[in-house]
């Protein structure tokens, strides 16, 4: 099944289902929004997989992905994986942070009151922040009780996401020193318009990844296009190790981290602070800027023939600050 | 007013006022629930303070705390903070961290899809996870646009609360090392049962602290007695870091730190971690161990004339461990 969430009432949007071309869709008649179906999955899923049957035959209306609210608008829970050894090792680098503790996968806990739609402006307060965006892919479970394995974990995946995680650079070492972890630096991250169940990837969801590449444009100019098979902990792993000491809660949305792969050189970035770290390798200091007010950021993944998938972010930072 | 939750047809509870001497409660009948309540609280507070008028007049049922749910059973955003400088003083001597840095609070978001209630029980993966309570004050506040100064912060407290914040101290240097916060060193927080607008604290709440002090027991026996007032950070400073680069979502709840006084020899500390750090630094090593299955925790907070205030938490540790 595919998902979109249109304006309709409640901060939580109304759900609608899409067609497996991402052409039209259709207001979900079992249940009103994305986060009463994560809360009650099982319920509501068959009456919603016979209409989006229904919808795939013919019918609904044009759907229309600049409309489109994040499929979960506000969650319970948002917690971010940093799964490719090659984005860690780069940024390791360049904050002069300690390597990864091994065996372990790395991961925060990040506001989840509000995700941005993929076309809605992004208000910051600075142009001094290092502002950096970060193309990821993310899932959302049902509920996973503590303690579970990467099996049952897995199991418990009922959605794909596409994610911008927007960062501020200049704030992030800062807040890292502390070990407590990032506030200021990680403001409401943006969600492509289709939520995806995991059988819509067909072969390219393999091993709890997503096994495609993102395609990330800054300004319109081609920035990256790393595949999102490898990931060091699957999401898999990474909701077995979120629950170690808590249930998950139905509805959380937990994120690969920025998209990255050790040959860099040849597919680009899937944020401005790798591309910066590379630069600081190869020529001795980072060239490109951080985004400033009026830049854009574009970020998609589609399947191997071309097919339209989550369908795309393209977000512009405007100023938010206090004049 | 005062405000509590039970139990009521929806993960949220039903929203029930309390009377001023926590004796009598009423459920609330202009809106079901706290966070609905903290989600427009401007359209409810007037009907509902008529009717916590008429209840501290007379009437209602008796309120039984032990009943109680968390005020907000879940809420769309935890942050907290770490404002007693005593407290961050020992901890850093004990797990060799970096002094905070100068001007900035300490802050981490934490999982806010769950509060315990004040008597639940807290299931628990390990002994060996250095299990650990955290006597705090918190607020929860209405929508704080991103930018806020202090005191347009402040004028958006709608309640204050008392929390212990759960912490698992095996876990939480190895999770500050990598500089992303805690993820498994910070299970679900549970919230005393009575939550209480500004001014039912009186003179003790006094620049956007609390003024009066946080008695704790462990398994029966005196811990700590630590002043709320001495934050190097009131809420109302804390609430504007946070909304720094966001805006604060209505129902926001947020943590002062574990309570800790300069004077901690005289008064006893609020956790485990501090007391250890003491013992290390006055015998060379701890000596009081971190919790195990069974034993229990008692936080209560009274006003300077004995009379009741949030209520009092009372929890007992349990095995949630898979068998």
């Amino acid at each position: 099944m595919r998902f979109a969430t249109l304006e309709g009432g409640s901060p939580d949007g109304r759900l609608h289902l899409v067609s497996r071309d991402n052409t039209r869709c259709t207001p979900a008649t079992a249940v009103q929004s994305l986060r009463l179906l994560m809360e009650d999955w099982d319920t509501f899923a068959p009456a919603l997989e016979k209409q989006y049957a229904a919808l795939n035959a013919g019918g609904g209306v044009p759907f229309d992905p600049e409309r489109a609210l994040a499929p979960l608008p506000r969650a319970w829970q948002w917690l971010d994986g940093s799964a490719y050894d090659s984005h860690g090792a780069l940024m390791q680098k360049v904050f002069g942070l300690d390597p990864n503790p091994p065996g372990r996968p790395l991961m925060y806990q990040g506001m989840s009151d509000r995700f941005l739609g993929a076309t809605q402006d992004v208000p910051l307060p600075s142009e001094e922040d290092g502002i950096d965006f970060e193309g990821e892919f993310g899932v959302i479970c049902d509920h996973v009780p503590m303690g579970s394995t990467p099996a049952e974990a897995a199991a418990r995946i009922r959605l794909v996401v596409q994610i911008n995680d927007w960062s501020l650079r200049a704030i992030a070492p800062v807040e890292m020193k502390t070990g407590f972890g990032w506030v200021q630096a990680k403001p409401a991250c943006a969600v492509a318009p289709v939520a995806l169940t995991p059988d819509e990837l067909g072969a390219a969801w393999r091993d709890a990844r997503v096994d495609l590449p993102l395609r990330v444009e800054l300004n319109a100019e081609p920035f990256g296009n790393a595949e999102g098979y490898p990931m060091s902990y699957g999401f898999d792993q990474l909701l077995a190790h979120a629950a170690r000491s808590r249930d998950l809660v139905a509805g959380t949305v937990l994120g690969s981290g920025t998209v990255s792969n050790e040959n860099f050189r040849e597919v680009g970035s899937s944020c401005l602070a790798e591309r910066r770290a590379i630069e600081l390798l190869d020529e001795g200091a980072p060239r490109t800027p951080y985004m400033g007010f009026g830049d854009r950021v574009f970020m998609e993944c589609r399947d191997r023939d071309h097919a339209p998938l989550f369908g795309a972010i393209d977000q512009q930072v405007i100023n938010g600050g206090r004049t």
